[in-house]
């Protein structure tokens, strides 16, 4: 089953357009080893999304311990929920192979984030593991997405350049957009020129981006193929031995939100 | 002492502009241990390079045994050897203090490649670390280049619209631009902008980058300040049991062609 469907039925099956982003930040959860809350976090919530997303940057920040941390937390998540890497990679050709390697073999996750400032032979090696999901930055929820991303390329912004492209290059019909849910209009705008593709949505939460026209400009005609990306705001719901239960009721609160301003 | 003069002591010590990229694939080198081959090719040309450059990618493709093969390898570069971790992260703000903490703190590198698609608020995290080099991609080597980098903004092309922020952003003195030797006019433009910018410059051998051109357009105007990257030419020069000698033999000859066009 490629990515797409697996994302699409596990989405189906949990009734869930939400992500969690599983970023372990040891300066904001409780002190425990990573693996363990992770664990902790996927048990109290894994019926209620339709993937994890670990961000490798938190793994790294923690050495070899952290990465392995993650290879294991990638064991544990069932084989239902698919598994997004979100490393943001982006190198020349043969390099990129290399990451794409390490990425979808390596660890085997479903699913990973890429740069595309390199072009294509940087995100052509991806492309070609035609059963995994390949998302490219397009615009992006920071402050500083504003610096290139909507620099003027003619008639489009450099943003609408990438979607385009991503577009073009979609020919095995693995491939998504990461759109900052902080950025509403070029949302709407993106979501035109790919009908079917699925976004990736982080911004929404501690970066304050709207829920609701995330909601609305986000999915696709039937409603599906957005995935709203959900980390601080579930993971630290609470400091306390609690952690786990007041993750579990923000994810389901989330959910359920993200439910209703669909049927709207 | 900072990045620039570290990489400038190094340079003036071995009279020579040239650094190796240590980029293991199990495809080209020895049937060995990663760490075993860096070693021998360390042994062999650490008073040849002004500096190291692993890429990542390829530890990361070996897994968790590779990422400890890259620390190691770290460990044994002579500490008046800068090392450059070519990782081409970027992420948003609170991620990318975690991958800065990584490359920098973890695993101890003295510069760090990075991707400027999701601008400053992606950078600042790296360049907050004033003692250490942070190298902004603005024109790569690879095909794909052209996808983006060359987008027409305004006046200019995205390129150098990066080359500008890069420029605005060094407020101390820390930063210089990855500029691929396969387009030595861009390079001529950058060295124009930026002349007093530490360059890295990959994409000679292999990827057929014009030697004299980049050394022309590259170096400062004191003969100095590019970085010019060598990785499969030289670590591939054999594959036989004389593969640390044959490396040194190419790293001679490269480094003293170089100076020779330095001094033309």
């Amino acid at each position: 089953m490629g990515f797409l469907d697996k994302v699409l039925s596990a989405s189906r099956g949990s009734r869930s357009l939400l992500c969690i982003g599983l970023d372990p930040d040891p300066e904001l959860m409780p002190r425990m080893d990573v693996f363990a809350f992770n664990k902790a976090i996927i048990d109290a919530t894994s019926d209620l999304v339709c993937a994890y997303k670990p961000n490798l940057a938190f793994y790294e920040a923690l050495g070899l311990g952290g990465l392995e941390a993650m290879k294991r937390t990638l064991e544990y998540i069932p084989k239902a929920i698919p598994t997004i890497g979100d490393a943001k990679r982006g190198d020349i050709g043969n390099t990129a192979r290399a990451y794409a390697r390490a990425l979808f073999e390596v660890f085997g996750f479903d699913a990973a984030t890429v740069n595309p400032y390199l072009g294509h032979d940087s995100v052509e090696p991806f492309l070609s593991y035609s059963d995994k999901g390949i998302f490219i930055l397009c615009k992006t929820s920071n402050p500083g997405a504003a610096d290139f991303q909507e620099a003027r390329c003619g008639r489009r912004r450099l943003y609408e350049l990438v979607a385009e492209k991503a577009r073009a290059w979609n020919t095995s019909g693995n491939v998504g957009l990461v759109m900052g849910a902080t950025y509403p209009e070029e949302l709407r705008r993106v979501r035109k020129l790919c009908p079917n593709m699925p976004l990736l949505i982080p911004g929404i939460g501690a970066q304050g981006g709207d829920l609701a026209l995330t909601v609305r400009y986000g999915v696709d005609v039937h409603g599906e193929r957005a995935i709203i990306v959900s980390s601080r705001q579930i993971l630290y719901a609470s400091r306390g031995d609690d952690f786990a239960l007041a993750a579990r009721r923000e994810a389901l609160k989330l959910r359920d939100t993200i439910n209703r301003l669909i049927a709207i």
